[in-house]
């Protein structure tokens, strides 16, 4: 193990530990550590929501979900000497669940959990047809999830952090800040809303003085979106050996990494979508100086994933087109045609015997491949879901006999605002 | 070699074989051929656009290209027995490019092109960054590609019908002619259009009497975009060893096919962005009655990839989010993220001395995957696209040495209306 | 499709065609045609034993199989230029069984072989267990193949040429002769026999003078062995896409090719074990001058496999050590332990339903791998067989429940000389 | 992570833990814990040498290797309920080096070792042609090795213990005596010798009664062979994710296991020649009652391999014939056909600049696949090995260029007893 730079008390809340991170994005946080290009480290990462989303049969955790104190990150680290204009490389060596603690009550110690969130606190790809909370908890038995909300399943997980990124310059928070205003205030009262605003009470900005705890609270960044610095990109495939690549805009870099996935499909459709936890993750870092003019990388990661991501080879895919459930056509819009493509795989899965929610919880959390097949066939942009067959227990494959029908348990918990 | 129902005299034109396709949707274009279920047959395929693009080094006919002949299609082929509501089981048994053919004036005789429409006759994913005609050549030696037009590239094509459907009820029509019309009149004179609308003057309508040639021909759809019969769905993993199930909206089923492709990359951006060509494919077909109810599949095809896709176990990938190259926020716009996330490769490749056009055919044409890799971080969503490093000759990975420079050649052949 | 140089009337014997080729090794044979280094071009091949085993339920013809004929082999080639010395680089750019012809009497027109041999015709890798004849027609359905003698399976086959290599130097040949009669002196009436001496009588030798043939015959080399010239190494790995490199031991190089196999497992344990056919091959040569010295070459092929073989990512192994059936302890005979492993097999699927030699017909021609795993560990060598799982229609996988039976259906037809 | 139930101080001798494991096979070593049908637990093991090799650049600790002490393993763990003729489910949840460890004087301490046996003390597969001792130390970071000893090669470890298997009952042990001893017989002076009798000075068993010991030690099968319980089977592919099925022969199984690798290609062929390390397994146990006869296994573990084994795509081949070095035909001898094919991927790499040796300790180390390819064509077998492409930093195809020129470094220590 290497060295272990940024470590986490169980037992503790994340605003309660030895070392404190945070959950928005802005250059004067300050770095919890500092390390040398070259090096290898440890780092401890809390469940995104702290420990709020209990392993039981409710969903009103869920639905509770307190998405303002969101994304609890370890960090920032400082690689020393990196400047503006640099490439960051950081390899992932190893990244899991907590270590030696295999039950408990913190996401992370042997289980986790994917949500569908309400459509009035954070909603999901397919809010309209899902409004209420959903919950499926999954447990680990070494990298295999299998959950008792959803039978019939187990799979094996691509282990990924949901979220790594640099800070962000002054200047490029200021345009972040710019472009999202803009956005919100053209429906500023939408639920869900367009984006989400800097928001200063739930700031958690690591080290910083007392002192300029509100300025820079009101000014930071939420992390929900992926931005410019990589961010919350939610891409499955950086898993166990990937080599990534991040733009530096401050002095140092300040790489921050967090929000860990046991699994998670394409997309991460449900919002609280991959299979939720803590952990730790090993890295090692270093610096292609000017490499952001040299390759030509002005912003947003580049990275090549490890060779060792769960490989399956029968796959049961679903197509669609941008033209809305009640039949208007949309002009080349792959996020609808991936929607429509999802949600032909939940009509499938239902013959089956699921509820349509069990249907897209697996969705969000089992490593399915989400694809933008055709993009330029006016007005139909054709995005298709890959499935893989050999996560069922049984045969999803279409014959002239027809579905096995399956017992779908205790189905996923539900909670609404109704 | 399975029965050969439909074959093509490489000396003759579309229209002047013994056996007429159509290149038009509509449920009175009367069948071929009739097949019974569990049947094989080997049916012959003309490129696109029906030789009207040369193996040469000029994109002018790129820039001509005869958008409203499109698509060349093989078929309606009747399977006996099949019935609206039934699912049809399709195999792909073999397909390539034209047999026994290793050279001559027809794409498939031993080559294929790739092109990027103008912005003015039919335009492109990236229109706006792309505005001009461009055309690469790409020969063809067993399973692989290369192009004189794209140095230091060779690759393994995915080879695969771009298009493949039922034909629609004549309901199932007038809501296509009626949703897309909608979608044209809110901006009937954009260039490039927003979607095309039925059109008689160049239908081809196999052997449909003449007396009905008008007024089908005003009504049939053109075969642009994927929709609910499946149709130019574009998805290159549509290969050889595949089973499709498409639903039947008409007596018979009536398939259709055509468009092959040498090789494709995930969206086939560039518009004309497979490797376009003309070929042979075997088919076998067969029927699960009431299948669209008992799986739910109301629309769009579902799939199982066959195993024998090309296999690459090393990537580079970009990542992409939807902010406008102007910086605009737009909210969760998939198709976006995936326009960046492409421009973020052609960037990286033009620092080893690639112009952007080739860069830009070359995505259009390797086998790249394109994913939706998060939909729900508000306002962001990320799309990756995922590069082959082993399909270039030299090392893309970036390192602290730089890009190594490679000889572009004589370039992509550029056409332009200006 | 590239230059037909070497074609085959599937209505004519192989020593009725208007190009003979041969069945023996010999540096006099002359060359059926001469390429060009970068030179393409197709060869057709006939099945080996010239269409002497039928599309029947008899296993009479294995039993009489004339095994003094084989292999029937096209060529020689000559490559323009090539030297003793040099390495020569065949691509194997397609195979395939014979195209356009998917019926009929011969084996590759749509369907395909396999048997065991007698023990006293042939033998096999489990003759003891196994001494009588046995056969298995397969039936092609684009690259699946399936078997009415073997009911519940069904696999993508991997295609490959059982044989391939350059003509063996006068001295080289002398060589082979010397030590291959030294074995057979040790055991000359031994059945089945230690190796094959050369035998006149039914020697084909292409277009060797008459007056020469009685000397070349009585020279010639047995077609049966792999030897330094490449040869009979039966690898099912070289198939489409890869690149072998020969060394080179007369002026020309001389290759020649045949023994078409539509699949077969890691050893071709049946003997005739792989799924024998006729069929054409395309092929791309090249040279790499003194490459046998430059790179430390100086016997067998060395071989870069194609990146299209059928994917199966679920797999079940037997191991097997070097302990006899009857309890002896043989040191580290990874021959025998891979016996032993391919036995542990049969046992295991004979608990589904099939009589052993439908299993062992199956590993014979099913893509299973064959593994040496521990070849150190003394007294025991440890060899492993994986079977895919996918190629079976139903669970073979250990489970509380107990086996699946299936119908053996008609089982595999049988003969002996008893 | 799963209950700790065996666990290993690093600071402290095999001989000196809290709980002792053993070296012998033996049905009288009694179960150091008792788990049931379903548990998951952690257990750490031992590097097999318990210390004794070194990170250092002497062979001399490979020359003096203390064979008579091998394997340190952990167990036995007795599953309750388990019967003779039961199969024992084992599934490899999870296999790593030391955890929280990253350096140490002990192999799994962030390092791991391969090394070549001297001939006159244990011998190799090649030992005739590398009758010394040599060595090298590879490093670990995250799941990737790297040398100082062999530059120009990195490579994902597929992770394993060399060594599981249930205890022999007291009649099999017999019989193991039995058949070992009367091959030893047969030469009982060779150097290497044939196999290794029981031998009681070294012994260690357990907590067995230091009344028994002296008749057990003298009874008891040695470890280093793989047996009808599966034992030092050396199959690489044993790694996470993979069930293995063992034939029960005593009440309660008697689960053992050790000799973990980082890494080791097929065969391992250098006989210390995995990358031998010490770390921990975590391992669930279940049970099919009856499943022996049920389905057949009589002997030796099946297995299922897992999915997240390191993927490479890109191989180079080499195959070898059971000829010796000398010229001498053996009779379909793969044990002698795969040495020939190392052999000759060793001359290959040494065009590049490696010293043989190197090229030795990398193919028994790194990720290699060993294949029985043909084992019917008499009187050649033809074995192949395959080294992936893509662990080399430098390109190894072939090319008339030719090899490029590494620098081999400070090489691989040696020792001799010259």
């Amino acid at each position: 193990m290497p060295e272990h730079i940024f470590t986490l008390d169980s037992d503790k809340r994340f605003t309660e530990q030895a070392q404190i991170g945070h959950n928005r994005w802005h250059p004067e946080i300050p770095p919890v550590a500092t390390v040398k290009p070259g090096d290898s480290f440890r780092v401890d990462c809390r469940e995104w929501f702290d420990g709020a989303i209990k392993n039981d049969d409710s969903a009103q955790d869920i639905l509770d979900a307190p998405l303002l104190t969101v994304h609890t990150l370890s960090g920032p680290f400082a690689v020393e000497g990196a400047k503006p204009g640099d490439l960051l490389v950081v390899d992932i060596l190893d990244v899991g669940p907590i270590p030696q603690e295999d039950s408990g009550p913190l996401a992370g110690q042997g289980w986790g959990y994917t949500g569908i969130f309400a459509k009035q606190n954070g909603g999901s790809f397919l809010t309209d047809q899902f409004p209420d909370a959903y919950k499926a908890i999954w447990d680990f038995s070494g990298q295999t999830a299998t959950s008792r909300h959803i039978p019939g399943v187990s799979f094996t997980g691509i282990i990924h952090p949901g979220l790594m990124g640099t800070a962000p310059s002054k200047e490029l928070l200021a345009r972040w800040n710019a472009r999202e205003g803009a956005l919100i205030a053209t429906d500023p009262l939408r639920v869900p809303p367009l984006a989400l605003p800097p928001e200063a009470e739930h700031a958690v900005l690591g080290a910083l003085p007392e002192s300029e705890r509100a300025r820079v609270g009101s000014e930071a960044a939420r992390t929900a979106p992926p931005r410019e610095n990589g961010g919350n990109q939610d891409i499955k495939n950086l898993s166990k050996g990937s080599r990534i690549f991040y733009p530096v805009f401050v002095d140092g870099g300040n790489l921050s990494v967090g929000d860990l996935h046991f699994s998670q499909g394409d997309g991460e459709i449900t919002f609280c979508g991959a299979i939720e936890m803590g952990g730790f993750i090993d890295l090692r870092v270093d610096i292609i100086r000017g490499g952001m003019e040299t390759y030509g990388v002005s912003e947003n990661a580049i990275f090549m994933p490890g060779n060792v991501e769960p490989q399956y080879s029968q796959w049961l895919a679903f197509s669609g087109t941008s033209v809305t459930l009640d039949g208007e056509q949309r002009y080349l819009d792959s996020h609808l045609s991936y929607q429509r493509a999802c949600l032909h795989a939940i009509d499938y899965l239902t013959k089956f015997g699921y509820s349509p929610e069990q249907a897209y919880l697996l969705l969000g959390a089992a490593p399915i491949e989400g694809r933008l097949s055709g993009v330029v066939d006016i007005p139909n942009s054709c995005s298709t879901v890959y499935l893989p067959t050999g996560i069922f227990d049984f045969s999803i494959e279409p014959t002239a006999a027809g579905p096995v029908q399956i017992d779908p348990g205790m189905g996923a918990p539900r909670a609404s605002f109704g």
